[in-house]
């Protein structure tokens, strides 16, 4: 199956994420062991391995921050982020001066079994949803520091991007619309102050607040925590004029029968907050 | 039961990682809806709850995030740092202007909900542990950044910390071992080179490995993946010269049985990459 | 006339400016001038005022500049930002310790000066624009640093604001069409991988490329330099299906002309490049 | 005609602005764009042009922008910072991995338009005055953040920097004055309290002020707003024992009249705020 | 005898090092005594006392590392910078909560130690100088991201400074001679490029180097190592027209010798790079 | 005499540190002299050379400055860090680009000059104690910013490390003993909250606090102040059950007496705070 490309990031946008984390493991003594055990010429050969089956991220992050200790380090990926791949599987060749590799081994490992898991997870909802004409799209819940990670980790594992931030678009929330009175209100607000080429999604609860929504002039609803049969209505009521975004329990058991109901978006916080770290090790 | 007092951050060490949230959130546009739709002069008042049982770590990390934001912001936590509180629980009462409360929400509860879930799972593994002499440490395995916030949160949860980086203490693991060629001769590198004041620990796989650590001057072992069983004969081999650690496989379904071979450190690393994050709410 | 709401900033987005700006002028040796000449316990009342007519934007900016430098300053707006005044109008009262007044007082002069110059040409050309569905917007061509407070002055001026980075959107100019090969291509591949939230725009010189775009599954089209008769069968052409900007040449002479075309946006470069300063003083 | 030698700037007094321009413009997700349409492998040549007629600065400036994108990005100079060339001139040669190069384009021109464009108009007046003895010297009205950039552009447009900040030497103004109580004990205050090799200036506005601050030890008098014939008396009563700096409504059209009273300095505020900005385009 | 006002710094100059030196201090795991043993409501109240005789300087730097920690903390200068003080002088009345004393005791008694050791040492030389019209000045010889605070620790000693950085003024030495090839083509070079408010200064080891130098239109000689006699004779060929700095070997023993020749500056690399700290303790 | 390796530090823990001071001496405007008399294509050839005896720390840092400004400078050691080298030795050749090389020549002096200033007079107390057991430790009273480079120095120098910082371990001072109340109560607090990885150190006046501490579960002692005779009844009351370490008072002169009372450690604070820089200079 040929995958779409994945849209990739640039060093800069997180070179001084992998500098933070290399000081706040180095410290003022540096790394002690390494230093006194093993000599400066030391050179060193290691594969990184994926301990169990996954969805890998990171792997030119883990390169970066191997490159930031010793340009000497040579990192061969042998395979590409967004690929699924069993236990055991090599995902790099590491090789050359034995303290940068060991030195940055835990920050490179760290980086790219967290972002790998966030890519497993949502690979686990995607495949899960099929088929079906409906995209899992990850939130704003992300580890403070590593959005951008996170949000490429979710490309990673076959998912979309929401808001990026809260300048990305109007998300119209419950305690956006007590402050306001009522949606026609919080919209005609948000629709003079913001420029028309941002969109504007309301949050709703139910049908009945779902209607009242859908006659202001928005791009897209957020269906929030309603069941399948509920939601189907909801869609129906929609009937393609916005967008469509279901939230609240979705887990890769949940995820078919929601987007079966036709909604267009799975938004999910859990991949970014809570997947659980893929491991992955250096085998020298 | 009274409660050791827990080891607090001062705000210097996590200040620059709250900027770096909110203005990651804000972006360049800033908090399009609520600047919007919320007036400048809106008032609020609402309640942090914990939607789910858990220990809470994270309230003044809380706290802090809106204080940046407005110093007008009221925030009474009605929790401490190392409560287990049930479910519906009221952490905080948060008041003030509206439009800092509502910016500021996702990165105050994305971090007390990150922190809250690694003392969870801290204080699970604690709690299956006691009466047992061993303590529950953390790992190097933290997400980059965050390393100073999720060590205090394992406190939080009733653990300890291990090493805090690199610059700690000499911990010598089998790469470090096939570069010196010998356990001896790595430590001898280590003793040599490292003040005296710094801790040296050998991880070691089996019981042979152990023998000949023990015979170098050094303080602590590391037993890596062992069984129980054969924990219990390391315990007794090494006999109260030296600290142990168990590292490996550590649940809290596993922990009592590892606990009651007599070492005196479980060491996990998932507590930090891999706990889920406990939900948390702002309630208005 | 009531005016929109203006969205406002947050100083967090603008304090490291601040501080930097602050930085630059003070060097290491500090205000020479006012530390040898006026004694530290000397207080000053003055009043900020503009020399000419103007549209003015970046007050709150002004004020923090001198609450960085003592808390003890007092700024009493008497204008808002997006006032549009005559010349010699107070701005501001400024009152307080005469050393951080004297010290502030370039930093705080010189963004207010270029922030209400750039309010004043985007009111400018909003003004000529009265009365058609048109709107102003800019573009990235901002000062390196200064982005999100170049596009509050252009809402300021009335105008609205187009992309804030290259994340913001697809912008498929001539070069990528020239890489992709065709425009159906580019599309292709730019909905393929961006999510389906993100709106996807693409430049044309003609009608016939015009006619092309439209084919696409795209949300608006650049018109890049057509005279008014050609945008005007452009506009026709388009009838409705997506969002219409014209660019290239636009001064408050050609805007109307333009503007009556039927596009829906001016997009404007030099607004926030070439904008000269408003000429604004503080008079003692 | 032979060009005084220009004084450089070093990447290490702009790297930081470059690096903050390019993530302000990136954001969080990136190039969306260029990473959709454009594949990595890609490779483009293209050429910096002037669309009209200036005086460029700012090609080192440009170049760097790629190189901190992507090391393989060549860049040509075919201009040199200070060179007057026509419109439609080539300013360099632009070659290598497409996706860095329409990257980074936009934060490239806009620095070299701008920079252009301050050399631009510190050119015009130069030109004015030529075969005077007085030289063209900018202010601290410099963009935050650019001031050594913009120093250096005026320079590049044959102009000569006056203070950088306001430690570089005492400039006493109205408001100095007015706290001090008289000329005397202002320059007294200063005398004292600053090193002697510290030049003390100070401004006047009529020759009453002239004579009584030339009785003061001063270094140069800063003549605010006279018109040339008072000018021209003001150099008479100086005599050459300090220098004599004219400001105030200093244009192309205004400048030589002014130069030909014989004063050292013509200090102009907009060259550096006001500046448009030298239209430059990339031509692929 | 009433003292020179003394040219003061803004905690802008120096918060961010403060910072610095705090985190550097506090690391990740906090002050693990301070926070362990003392109670988060314990107040203290303390002294900050000089141990040694000395000149004082950094008063209101000790004073903000307080605030930073905790704004409750209540600190009473007793002494002013400056100030000549007695062994065992209360320099300041440091009270309030104890955790944020204890913790920020080291860093504020270490740069107030550092700075008024430099201020003694200058006091020293400027002491046994004093009668002559030489000033004691000090060099670019200061510690890494220190120099504002010890320029003005200099000052508070009764110096002045010379150049703060290499853009301050010219100062043509032996290597620059030599690549320039003459003394006359060097100072055409600087007088060419800079502008003719920049000074420029020649170093000379000899009379005969002198008497070329001073052939050019220089403002300043710096005459190094030479001994008293060839000073005398230097000063007078000199004769007032430029100003004369002597360098190199110069102690509170061998400086009045060298004063006493005529020259107007003293320049003392060693009183900002080798000054012992003053003893300063806090006792509670 | 074969010297233990010497732990060194990763450009990563000081480039930040360098690049501040570059910009610190560079300011907006540059190296103006260099600038000016230098041509940019200009080479040169020179040797780092020590003026006086002195051990050698630093030759890796004075290296980095040079990269950081130019990577065609050529830098090539010809002494290492840790030796003791004679007046006039040759410690480096520099060769390369003449603008780079004299723009960084004062940084890379004054860091190499005061880190083997601290190696030298540590060496100093080190070769003092020679053949007993005790070895020569620095303090926390380091050089804000610097304390990593000190703390290498001290190495170099043949001393050991103490304390990072406060998160290092825990000592417990008179203050902190003041506040909990009895040496017995503030060992338990400190052990109640800190792991139990974690040594405890209490610094003692006279032997009667001795004797309460050595009562209490710690892992050294701080004999402060004590004069030999109670130092070396202090030891003897220790017996081995706890580091002791000695401080106050030590010099070169007093240090021998000090361990030969048989102490672990002798702390030593000035070593860092008040060492004179080594003279090194750069030969052309």
């Amino acid at each position: 199956m040929s995958r779409e490309p994945l849209l990739p990031l640039h060093p800069l946008q997180y070179d001084a994420l992998l500098r933070r984390a290399l000081e706040e493991d180095l410290g003022l003594a540096g790394d002690l062991t390494t230093n006194a055990v093993v000599p400066a010429i030391e050179e060193l050969t290691g594969r990184i391995v994926a301990r169990r089956e996954g969805c890998i991220a990171g792997l030119e992050v883990a390169a970066r921050v191997f490159a930031l200790l010793d340009s000497n380090v040579r990192f061969n990926a042998r395979a590409a982020d967004g690929d699924v791949v069993a236990a055991g599987t090599t995902l790099a060749d590491v090789a050359g001066p034995a303290r940068a590799i060991l030195t940055g081994e835990r920050v490179a490992l760290t980086l790219l079994g967290h972002l790998s898991g966030v890519a497993t997870v949502t690979r686990g909802i995607v495949d899960a949803i099929a088929g079906t004409r409906a995209r899992v799209v990850c939130t704003r819940k992300t580890t403070p520091g590593l959005r951008a990670l996170e949000k490429y980790a979710v490309r990673a594992g076959g998912g979309s991007n929401h808001r990026f931030g809260l300048d990305d678009a109007v998300l119209i929330k419950d305690n956006h619309l007590a402050i306001a009175g009522s949606v026609e209100e919080a919209v005609r607000r948000a629709r003079a102050a913001a420029g028309h080429l941002v969109k504007i999604e309301v949050e709703v609860d139910d049908l009945a607040q779902l209607e009242r929504a859908l006659a202001c002039p928005i791009d897209a609803v957020l269906l929030d925590n309603m069941a399948p049969p509920v939601l189907r209505q909801a869609v129906e009521l929609v009937a393609g004029r916005v967008i469509t975004e279901a939230s609240g329990g979705i887990t890769p058991e949940t995820a078919r029968a929601i987007a079966e109901t036709g909604v267009d978006l799975l938004s999910v916080g859990w991949i970014t907050h809570s997947a659980p770290a893929l491991d992955v090790a250096l085998d020298v």
